[in-house]
């Protein structure tokens, strides 16, 4: 039981006092309930990898969307973590496939170039595989510094780049924008 | 000092307490504070009115952007109140003048064209006064709604329309944009 409730305490969010209710609640609950999740849990690693392709996590590889013959496979959209896959999904607008950075650079956390995985993606781009590559890093400073690293790095393969917008969120009332949102809606003003 | 209190009551925000606390603190101070702070209350709103140009509020007619000879009198922002316009300065990236709709379209409300103040804007359109308006209206319902009917109305004058971006605020991560703002941000991308 204490080696159950250390090994939950473990995970993030989880304190003393929850890992020992989740133990009770396990220790409760029946042996196909306890049997299942350990199970899940024993598998998740042995089943998962990264796609080969674009780095996002999966169980086939390459991942559904690196393997869906519907999806555009010439437009790639770069993402910080594979959890902003769902993020681009949610919104219908995007029939392209994605690249996992797996971080962004972050010189003051030791994260450097060497840190994220971008040779597939450049080879990719080099060898004419792409029309388009969209730089969806978020519009903080590490996500600005990792689009405008990898903007360099892709430049001499003649790649179309696009960096996606930076404004004022929809449905919000631009007396509540910051200046650098301001600055930035003002700067990328479309045509209509 | 009921009749006082009576009336802070009615700013707004202000309730009995607050009124109370305001009052005696009135009655506390000296009489010249007494007397500048009644003065004040009483000149804003015979000095102030509205520009003749743009509908800014201002104590002078045209206001000083209007009047400014450093600014870019051709290049107009469309925003919905007065207030929009300190948040806009802030930027420091505007140097051209304003023009205040005093309102949005909003038919719920009863808030239909005839009750902003465009006629100003749609005049010196149509005599070539005018090299660009972006359309500055916060993008929500009613301020999308209202700067898709301005376009509509500026259209004929072959004046150039901008709409301000919409997209991921700076310093967000992507992680949090809901489904419309990621649309947004994705359609609106912009090349490197």
């Amino acid at each position: 039981m204490a080696r159950l409730i250390e090994e939950l305490r473990k995970l993030p969010g989880i304190g003393t006092k929850s890992a020992q209710r989740l133990a009770f609640h396990i220790l409760r609950s029946g042996s196909e309930d306890a049997d299942a999740l350990s199970a899940a849990i024993r598998d998740v690693k042995a089943g998962l990898r990264l796609c080969s392709v674009c780095n996002n996590i999966t169980d086939i590889d390459p991942c559904v969307y690196c393997a869906s013959p519907t999806r555009n496979q010439r437009l790639v959209c770069v993402i910080e973590e594979p959890t902003n896959i769902a993020t681009i999904e949610k919104t219908h607008a995007w029939n392209g496939v994605y690249h996992v950075l797996h971080g962004t650079l972050s010189p003051l956390h030791g994260v450097g170039p060497e840190h994220l995985r971008v040779s597939g993606l450049t080879e990719r781009a080099r060898h004419g595989e792409l029309d388009e590559v969209i730089l969806a890093t978020s519009p903080t400073v590490e996500g600005e510094a990792t689009a405008s690293w990898l903007a360099d790095l892709l430049r001499p393969s003649k790649v179309r780049l696009t960096r996606i917008a930076t404004g004022v969120p929809a449905g919000s009332d631009i007396e509540y924008a910051d200046e650098v949102t301001m600055t930035r809606a003002l700067e990328g003003r479309r045509d209509l």
